[in-house]
């Protein structure tokens, strides 16, 4: 993915704090009445804002069922050529399937938000997440931004992440500092994952900010490939939503200048805080009592291996025997042989735990207990070998499926 | 599919029986323990022949982990040019991931059968279902064999059904008579679904029998059109197993002949069998509480209409709102949206019992009630038109996905 040059004068620590751990970024979260009163994180709208017009990138759900948030940001981040000063989220309510009234509360707020900040409405993005179907109340969301405005400071992340959840059984944010020959610059994230209390769907919504200076275009492609190896790489139950969105900002406060040199660094500073959201998500999604990483060796393509491993991971059968702990390599071997990627049986190996259980078409059956001991424990590592001969890999990160899962989805809205 | 000359004097009708009753086709289930003698259905192994070798086709998984039964009765098919004089089955043991041993059972098996009945190996059929990746005793097989032998009987279709079973909840067969004005043939069949008490995959078997006289190369066309309607339009889980398999025989003993002009008679009457047979199957999912049949509508092309229709079929989402009598439209046009097919959210509709709860990109909400009151039942009917224009339509058949379906795949094997 990069030259191994710029990575060993890289270091990556852990930093306290989320998006506003880096240099020129404030937030803030309120209440605004869109949540009942009683939810868990009561929190509903958040308001993050640039110094000034900052680098921006993003990436938006592949749903062609698209909600109108989704939409007004696309639409203003081609307008604005890649530069956001501010972004307003809301939980509560995903503006989903709420026809032309639903776009114009979108759009409404983003002018809104430029107005009060003397920006223009393509220089804020703007995000929703909660109910599908159901209004979103334009004067609640104002009257949140009224009130988060002056809230907005360098230690808001925390309240901002608060505002941005729904069921999420805990929350998640990150921030860590990169450390480059060229000088020090910060990377910091926050995320919501799947759940969903009234009803709806898992959206996934992911915030990041890093104070290094880099062109859109740059942050674009860094975020781009960053995306794929983690948010992009998690599935909790194979659904993908109407809402998910990943922004990233780039601010240049550190003096950091990103060029070809630094590119490495940039990348892997983002990966770490994107990485760790995106296992975050998959460790609390809705009823997961294990996180499985499911890694995929021996293609001869990257697709392949991801194909295959996305397989395994939505496998309900794998997924329950992960659950009751049972090391069923069959269900491994019959998942990644319906995947529709060249698999060869016969020289296929399957692991768990690194407990090698099938391997040349023959089963290791004496090490089950073994492997019953691993899948016991909370993380959960499988292992197929496609037995094609390549030299491609891939990871996908899933959690079990629990009974828990199917009460929290049956249950009714009203 | 076919015109409607034919149709017209094409009446089809239920009779009593199974696969033996259509004329020239014998049956028999012995227990010859392969299965612990405390199972729910204690039979183990199937033995059915025609009285001479008769035209004969089949479908098998497209699972690339192919277990031993099916490379050789695919081999077998191909060697014999679609001719077969039996099949044999056993429960218990899928011989599948077993290597050449495995490969050896299989074949010896057939050439058993075929010394005991004095035909080729090449006109024997093989089928197996149960645990993966363990060894099947190649010794009790030949003895289920020999005792199946002299059972030999056209009553002997319930108890050959009985000895596919797995944990099916129920057994699973039907038979029609088909009048045509060139007279009457009938057709049978029996089937076992998804379900693994000790583990594993849930292994689709589908036997039909035919008492047309039908040349193997149109047996084949009626079966490739028949099973993409009926076998292939339904999903437990969406897995796939490695042993999936229908087989049809056609004994010519009606004395029905099947020209050009009676072929749609032949596709209707096994598709009347096969229909039933595979959503006897849903019925019978594991831990299913009610059959739900998603018609996806609005499409301009067949393949994208079956597209959408199984990613909603599919979506843990959609399937545990139906579990839950909640008339979730929002998670219905979600799972069309993330199908990768064309759809319009401006233009698409959602009704559920026929009753509408979104259309032309509004909900319907105040039909919410009426829609729960129609998810109680235990047919549940969905219909999505993706909004797209067209007129091309796809149903699949699935069930809602219960707490007890993680129970049933949760349980460890030992």
């Amino acid at each position: 993915m990069s030259n191994g040059a710029a990575r060993t004068d890289t270091r990556i620590q852990h930093i306290d704090g989320g998006i506003t751990a880096p240099a020129g970024f404030r937030a803030a979260g309120v209440y605004a009445g869109i949540k009942p009163k009683t939810h868990a994180w009561p929190l509903d709208v958040m308001l993050m804002t640039a110094e000034r017009p900052v680098s921006a990138a993003a990436v938006f759900t592949t749903n062609k069922t698209i909600a109108a948030p989704v939409v007004v940001s696309r639409d203003n981040l081609a307008k604005s050529g890649g530069r956001a000063r501010a972004i307003v989220c809301n939980s509560g309510c995903a503006n989903a399937c709420t026809g032309d009234a639903g776009m114009q509360v979108s759009r409404s707020t983003v002018a809104f938000v430029a107005d009060m900040l003397g920006c223009r409405p393509e220089e804020v993005l703007v995000a929703s997440t909660g109910v599908i179907g159901v209004d979103l109340d334009l004067s609640k969301v104002k009257s949140g931004v009224t009130a988060a405005a002056p809230l907005l400071s360098r230690d808001g992340h925390h309240n901002a992440m608060l505002a941005i959840m729904t069921t999420d059984p805990f929350p998640k944010e990150v921030a860590v500092k990169v450390d480059t020959a060229a000088g020090t610059f910060h990377v910091g994230g926050m995320t919501k994952g799947s759940g969903m209390i009234e009803p709806m769907m898992a959206t996934m919504l992911g915030f990041m900010t890093c104070d290094a200076e880099v062109e859109p275009a740059v942050l674009r492609k860094a975020l781009s490939a960053v995306v794929r190896d983690t948010f992009n790489a998690i599935t909790v139950d194979g659904e993908c939503s109407t809402n998910d969105t990943v922004f990233v900002l780039a601010s240049g406060e550190s003096g950091v200048v990103i060029d070809e040199s630094l590119y490495p660094a940039l990348e892997d500073g983002l990966r770490a805080v994107a990485k760790e959201l995106a296992i975050a998500i998959v460790r609390g999604g809705e009823g997961a009592t294990k996180l499985v990483t499911v890694r995929v060796t021996g293609a001869r393509e990257w697709a392949h291996a991801e194909r295959a491993a996305r397989t395994i991971a939505n496998s309900l059968l794998v997924k329950t025997a992960v659950h009751g702990g049972d090391p069923n390599w069959g269900r491994l071997v019959a998942a990644a042989g319906r995947s529709g990627v060249p698999f060869d049986q016969s020289r296929a190996a399957v692991h768990i735990g690194g407990i090698v259980l099938f391997e040349q078409g023959q089963p290791h059956d004496a090490n089950a207990g073994k492997a019953a001991a691993h899948l016991s424990g909370k993380d959960i590592d499988i292992e197929v070998d496609l037995g094609t001969g390549g030299s491609e890999q891939a990871t996908i990160w899933t959690c079990d499926l629990s009974a828990e899962y199917v009460k929290i989805n049956a249950d009714y809205r009203t």
